[in-house]
């Protein structure tokens, strides 16, 4: 069976990636969200190996002694974390992972997995990303200055990926990060081994 | 403006190459088909610049000693080739060239234009092709044997392509072809050039 690919979807706040990973999610059923191990305790509604993977301290200490999570942070007390392990049992069951993480994360997971597609998100302008920010119209100009200069920072990477959806219209957004993942499941290597008895019989 | 792409289309006989390019270029208007130059006489109805350029013979051969030719021919007496020149005109306006090319025409094309995306259609097994060259209903068993031997030759040069679309099911086929064209537009390289204002902007 051919392995899944690993999406990475990496965005400034206010470039629309959150829409734009649901829709694809949405059109294509063989790609589905990492999903993340924590400690803190389930919410109403949350839902054990779907919303997350709820671990006990010791369990999540464990994992980061074995260095199995490629990014992880402690946030008012509780780990979050992404598992090595976990994301490739998916993608040798055939499966696509998407992760949305920033910058920092792509650079850790295109270290460890350098096959994993990398895809920038960004808004047609700056402008346009400021008038976004603004629109929501309850930040005051201290707390939008600094949303700008952490986006600037974000879009300053955008060249670490393979590929860049300018977010203008959505419909055409969706349609470009649609063609990328249906793209990437045709690439000559992965096509060798999912059409093996065919490609196979051609090299002999 | 960003350069269009030039995209290599190969396949054996039968595997529904000329279906699948007539759907790519119906769906996508920025992809255009390569016009061959030939020393022929048009042919009722042929018009110059859009089903062949037509030109004499002193032209073409001094095409020839000019290395203007990606790959050309003689055939009954007759020109037929590919200008280089031609293709660096059409993809330096921002547009898309397809080429349907055996793997010779197809390394020679990537030896020249190292950026060059090469996509590879295959049937879904042996036997699917040779039914498809038996259903034609018209040729002998020596005939089909020779085609057979020159389809798989044909097909042992699969892995120098980029991608390959497997045509089981021509709808998903072409949805195939589609998507790789789309995606190759979004290539970090040339999406910088494209959204230079942006981007340029962004690597201050």
């Amino acid at each position: 069976m051919a392995r899944g690919n690993i999406f990475v979807v990496t965005a400034p706040s206010g470039a629309g990636k959150t829409t734009l990973v649901a829709a694809l999610l949405a059109a294509d059923q063989n790609v589905q969200l990492s999903i993340s191990f924590t400690t803190r305790a389930p919410r109403g509604g949350e839902v054990h190996g779907k919303d997350y993977h709820f671990i006990d301290r010791a369990g999540f200490e464990a994992m980061i002694a074995a260095h199995d999570l490629l990014e992880y942070a402690e946030v008012y007390g509780n780990y979050y974390g992404t598992s090595r392990q976990w994301i490739e049992s998916v993608i040798d069951n055939g499966r696509d992972i998407l992760l949305e993480i920033d910058w920092q994360g792509a650079q850790q997971v295109k270290r460890i997995f350098s096959d994993s597609v990398g895809i920038f998100v960004l808004p047609p302008s700056i402008d346009t990303l400021e008038q976004r920010l603004r629109s929501r119209g309850k930040d005051s100009e201290e707390v939008i200055a600094k949303r700008m200069a952490a986006a600037r920072e974000e879009m300053s990477h955008f060249d670490e990926a393979d590929y860049v959806v300018v977010n203008e219209h959505i419909d055409e957004a969706v349609r470009d990060i649609v063609a990328v993942v249906r793209a990437e499941r045709l690439r000559q290597r992965t096509q060798r081994i999912r059409h093996g008895a065919l490609l196979g019989s051609l090299k002999g």
